[in-house]
């Protein structure tokens, strides 16, 4: 294949077509396209525009574009656009996990009235089943399309069971394997089941050293679970061990991306989830809740210097030092926070004592404080203030053992109360930094100057 | 499964069998565990302790292990601790992209003698053919093994390539389906061979409509095609069409992690991949260089504002207002280019004019700075310096809107030139933001208050 390039003149010429319900163009166009394509195309487009697309389409296409479109711009295009019967249409042939994320972004009116409506009864019991499930745990990760079959069953039969649920199953992966009671006994790969002889038992060749989770798993450990043993599926069981579904690897990752995307934005300071293409109005406000605690921040750091003004007046280049400090403090702690928010993630080896932590962190400290305060240093001799040498030098070095112990201390207390600690990441630990940074600095000033 | 929690009595008791050269309990206990988890108690033990352990087990498992264990600890490791014989029968029998991987780690000497040491032969040539490639295109991604048939051949022959390569190529995924000049002509799903009848022709049911990349891609490209199109597998072919191998998604996903996480990193201003459990000399040293340029620019904004000293003697509360310039210009320029940073990662859409953008970043710069400027003002009114009401919401407003300004165009000028985006919402944009912040609202002041 050629990968498809969006380009301003292509989406011109569409909406060229859709104006005169060119039909015969449309269809030729997007039959050269993969769903994928034509869901970016999509977010070009106008509702309207949108709507009159897929529903030229055939039905086993539109779902797959609507399944492929980014779940906030989903929302909205469907409630506008779409009728419960449209949804109803779609919905039938989504597999199970996507249609319970697009009916769970709709009303409960709209849900009830489409789970009404839909043909395959099995999917409609399917949706209620997963619908319940929160979206960051196995179980809200979770489709119910699987191929399942009794250990004591053939291989033939199990091929038979295969074509049986052959339009259902898009991807099969491996075949589940269970015993009278619905409980997980093993899998079986579909490679086995090429090479095996027809009449082998499935209990003789199936593998019964599996990883699964419970519903109930986090979605985070489920990724991992995932990445750590090269899995492409996952069964999922309740308490006693039914199988209930699985995770496919797609969805996960999905997860690991957003989550990722997540952590950047909270480090940079970006409430909920901003796109470069959101609005004026809301990138304003996804930027203001941390900017103002950060302006809150700077002014109790104003109100400590302006508790300072009379020893600026006496030594006015003590003023000339305030950035060094704010700045290095601000650095240093997220340097610090982000390594331990990256061990926290990665839950890899024993866990490390805190005291072993904050040793190691306060020796870096040492080394990297002594490094800064001599450049620091030399630059006041340079300037000839010679006053302020060990000033400034000393408080360079509290700043930066005092913001490597926050940046240690504050993501492990987040995480422990359950808080996503990248937050300690982000303008929280500049903000606290900045202000112990520069309280640190103006009373080091006063004790040895003073003043 | 009960998922295996490593604990620091279970490698005392562990080590105290390898001390007793236990092979009996040893061999017990990691019969238990599976591969990956062995690998992470590797970590762990000491090199000559590891060594012992691995080689107590099947060669089988022991290349699993060493297949999961970090590439940066097993390039010590097996340098360290294993001869070149040994190296040779663990990469006998790895996926030829993880041998060409582990040997890539080794000097010359040793790829040379241990390929002239493999029995299998044809792993020798895949493994030459693939160090070739950089880690960063699809040619370092891809493994040589998959199996291929000739679209003129059966259902039944095919089953029969399917049995010969059992051993060698562990998931199947889908069969590739090539010409007689070995160009790429389409898949074939193990579900199709299961299902279909044996003397079906493979060309009948092919799947010729497929996304394919050549062994040039980036493998920032790979990884989104094979997650926009759900792939578990994609083939890689050179320029002539012809199939060279494949990659698969846990490779892919090893690489969308250790690039978040690099990201992550660039972000917070560490350079190198550094660890929390490196040494104290190797963490600071990751961090210095950040540290050193965020001093740099503190100093330069120090000389600034020493030239500011007289102005500071007359209005000494002016110093009280430095941190919120410096750290409102930081937190504003990093949100804005983690925005671009990210838009420009997930290149989906129409690439919008930077006119239009900047445009965009302004009116958000301006309601935000109208805000965060109220705010100060409040303040301002509050503490009694209605002298320097003008100056400061005037200041603030600047600094937001330059700072939008520098984290919109450092991100895209960076990514022209090719350089890593991210560099920009680290260190980088917070130093150059405060200098710019901090001299931005003195020569206001100066300006203004006539001083």
């Amino acid at each position: 294949m050629t990968t498809f390039e969006l380009t301003k003149e292509y989406i011109e010429k569409l909406e060229a077509a859709i104006e005169q319900k060119d039909e015969k163009l449309l269809k030729a166009e997007m039959d050269e396209l993969y769903p994928a394509d034509i869901a970016g195309i999509l977010l070009e487009l106008d509702g309207a525009q949108g709507h009159y697309l897929i529903t030229l389409l055939d039905t086993e296409t539109g779902a797959e574009i609507l399944s492929h479109i980014d779940p906030e711009v989903r929302k909205t295009f469907i409630k506008e656009q779409f009728t419960v019967e449209e949804i109803a249409k779609y919905v039938n042939i989504f597999d199970s996990d996507d249609a319970a994320d697009l009916l769970n972004e709709q009303t409960i009116e709209v849900r009830e009235k489409v789970i009404a409506l839909l043909d395959d009864r099995e999917q409609a019991r399917f949706i209620i089943d997963l619908m319940y499930y929160p979206k960051d745990i196995a179980g809200g990760l979770m489709q119910k399309e699987l191929v399942k079959v009794n250990s004591n069953w053939t291989v033939s039969e199990c091929v038979e069971e295969i074509r049986r649920q052959a339009e259902d199953v898009e991807k099969v992966f491996a075949i589940y394997v269970i015993d009278d009671d619905q409980k997980l006994q093993g899998i079986v790969s579909l490679k086995q089941i090429v090479l095996a002889r027809k009449n082998t038992k499935i209990e003789n060749i199936l593998d019964d050293d599996i990883v699964f989770v419970e519903t109930t798993a986090k979605a985070e450990e489920v990724a991992e679970l995932m990445q750590k043993y090269d899995l492409e599926a996952i069964p999922v069981v309740n308490t006693l061990g039914r199988l209930l579904g699985r995770i496919t690897i797609d969805d996960v990752i999905d997860f690991i991306t957003d989550k990722a995307e997540e952590d950047i934005q909270v480090m940079a300071g970006i409430t909920g989830e901003a796109e470069e293409d959101d609005s004026v109005w809301q990138l304003a406000k996804a930027r203001l809740p941390w900017l103002v605690v950060g302006v809150a921040g700077s002014l109790l750091a104003a109100t400590v210097i302006k508790s300072f003004e009379a020893e600026f007046q006496k030594v006015a280049a003590l003023a000339a030092f305030i950035p060094i400090m704010g700045s290095t403090g601000g650095n240093v702690g997220i340097q610090t926070s982000s390594l331990i928010v990256q061990s926290l993630a990665e839950k890899t080896g024993i866990t490390t004592s805190l005291w072993q932590r904050l040793l190691k962190i306060i020796l870096v400290a040492l080394v990297n404080g002594l490094v800064i305060g001599a450049l620091a240093g030399a630059y006041i001799y340079l300037i000839g203030e010679p006053d302020l040498f060990l000033v400034v030098c000393f408080s360079l070095l509290s700043v930066v053992v005092l913001a490597s112990f926050m940046g240690t201390v504050t993501p492990l207390l987040l995480d422990k109360i359950g808080v996503n600690p990248a937050i300690a990441s982000g303008p929280f630990i500049t903000t606290a930094n900045d202000i112990i940074g520069i309280g640190t600095y103006l009373i080091i000033a006063d004790l040895l100057l003073h003043l």
